[in-house]
């Protein structure tokens, strides 16, 4: 499988950035991860989300919902609740998040040659 | 020194979020991105930026910006501009650009224990 960035959707949209240094806690977090893109793939209005993490370093998370409703859903999700009450107890040193609209957005792929 | 991710600015503010898969090419890569992110420093505004890198896969790179007229400095800058160039005709398979006005943002830090 080749690895693309997710398209520019139709704006206006929204995401959340969410930038975060782990600890060295795995303790049910892969699992968990898992469940959560499980779960955040049924809200109504979920567009995708991607994620890169440079190894031992910062991890940058994305995930794009069409509106403010859509992404306040999963906000009050309460496993995702859960998940975010043990992010803090346990796997993370630290992170930010920050919510916004996108008012505008373009893509690029090279061309076969 | 420690790896931290940059805190919550005090909204509104601008951040672009840069998508991007890599071409095998580096030639020039390094020394334009030490030159954009010197460049980039000297716009007013300019509130910082960030970057991870899944290794042989997905680059996220968010740049903070105190408003659209900052953001649309850099946009404009010549140098910039030559670079956004190079990476469409060497350094970069793909890649999608998102826009945004944050509306709001929030940090955690881990308490010393």
């Amino acid at each position: 499988m080749t690895i693309q960035p997710l398209p520019a959707f139709e704006p206006p949209y929204v995401m959340s950035v969410f930038t975060s240094v782990r600890t060295q806690d795995d303790s049910g977090y892969p699992e968990t991860l898992a469940r959560m893109i499980e779960l955040v793939g049924d809200v109504p209005g979920f567009l995708g989300y991607e994620s890169a993490r440079t190894p031992g370093g910062l991890g940058i998370t994305v995930a794009y919902f069409r509106d403010h409703a859509s992404m306040a859903q999963w906000r009050q999700d309460l496993e995702h609740q859960t998940a975010i009450r043990r992010g803090r107890a346990s796997w993370y040193e630290s992170y930010t998040l920050h919510v916004a609209t996108v008012e505008r957005s373009h893509g690029f792929v090279r061309a076969d040659t």
